[in-house]
């Protein structure tokens, strides 16, 4: 199985705190070694970096935790293999344009004897279970809406119905975002938090570092964290139920009309 | 104006000679300032690293500078910009899936008056010439074959068609790969050189480094190196003709039937 940890801001902010207690799970706190993944949106424009090496040994990794990207959206990824082999093509997040938009996910679970051959336009390079998954995803909304991307509530309601579907083969917990929402969905396990004023401290679990946002905040600013398992040990984490697909946008839960 | 690098293998070789000379132009030994890429084919994935920052000044650039990553297929990019601001979205080289594989594009030159505003299914993120380019080269492959990859004298045909209805429109110097051929289309200026057995001493023009290849070889390897310019003063290059498409496989020439 794998971890994912996925932010949603109002105002582009870097991911390193969080990226550090999440990458100590890739092979010291935590057994996920199969490789590791993350994606910024920056504008329109969308950088992923992954390693087929464990995210405690690789220097890519390294470089991410110490080099502030400050972006709206991430989707991050810690792996450990069930379906498909240790290779950069079957690292996550996967990113695909739709739309002329990028598109990132990132998945945690397995589905059992689901698969997905298109014939279509998005087709899966490597061999998971989670790229299939993803190109169903865009094939379904590229064909329900082939001109350009619907309001917020149509699409919800395609992408609700095809992930009940896919949901249905197994375990299937997403990140997905366009660099403008992030989609949540939880099978079994997801958390999220919302930082916003009043901003305290907050202490990583799985390294011993803390950091106060009180000293690098605005008023103004709202960052939601979506995590496998909390990543801090001070901070109110809410559970998401199983079967719930959230929608986050400039740090907060969207209502779908 | 940008500068290209390419390099096509039949082995997994690292590109960190050739590719500190080539960051060198990124903002010291010349003017390619705004932004940079490379893209790494490693079996069937492809990682790319962008960023908008000068190469000389990058953090990601120093990484890959010294990160000794493998690959039989190595596209990279320093940006002068000409059209299209300077920002992620419009940072070389671009990537893309069609028939299940990674494609990957990096262009160098203006093509004035040429827009492509695709209602197909490849359509540009960013606002450059060249992500448009890229584009309609996939989208007409893509309409050409649309079940699978044809045999290369196939696709070298229509891809030959296409780029030379592209390259009406201005100077389209491009490198384009999908992990397997590395294409090279010359419009003013690219140059080559294969390296294999016997091998020498390669001394960069851009910073005071030598390399002996005769300590890093086996003597079956050959590796390609496209350019912009020339990057070593030792070696003898091969000037590619204007309107040229070529084809480098396992870091020879293909000879297209």
């Amino acid at each position: 199985m794998c971890q994912l940890l996925g932010m949603n801001c109002n105002v582009p902010t870097d991911i390193c705190f969080s990226f550090e207690g999440f990458c100590a799970r890739g092979g010291k706190t935590d057994e996920h070694r199969d490789g590791w993944g993350i994606a910024f949106f920056e504008g329109l424009g969308c950088r992923v970096f992954v390693d087929d090496q464990p995210s405690i040994d690789s220097p890519i990794a390294h470089l991410v935790q110490q080099y502030p990207i400050k972006s709206m959206n991430v989707i991050a990824h810690i792996r450990k293999a069930t379906i498909g082999q240790v290779g950069l093509e079957n690292s996550h997040p996967f990113k695909r344009e739709l739309w002329g938009r990028y598109w990132v996910m990132a998945h945690n679970g397995d589905l059992k004897d689901f698969e997905y051959n298109s014939a279509g336009y998005y087709r899966p390079v490597g061999t998971t279970d989670s790229e299939q998954a993803f190109c169903l995803i865009l094939e379904t909304l590229c064909q329900a809406f082939p001109d350009r991307q619907p309001p917020l509530s149509e699409l919800y309601s395609v992408l609700q119905s095809i992930t009940d579907r896919i949901a249905s083969y197994g375990i299937f917990n997403y990140l997905l975002s366009d660099g403008d929402h992030l989609f949540v969905h939880c099978s079994t396990r997801l958390n999220y938090l919302i930082r916003q004023a009043p901003f305290a401290s907050a202490h990583l679990i799985d390294e011993d570092i803390t950091v106060d946002f009180r000293d690098l905040t605005d008023a103004e600013d709202r960052v939601a964290i979506i995590a496998t398992q909390p990543l801090t040990d001070n901070e109110v984490w809410t559970v998401i139920s199983p079967g719930e697909l959230l929608v986050f946008h400039h740090g907060n839960l969207s209502k779908i009309p």
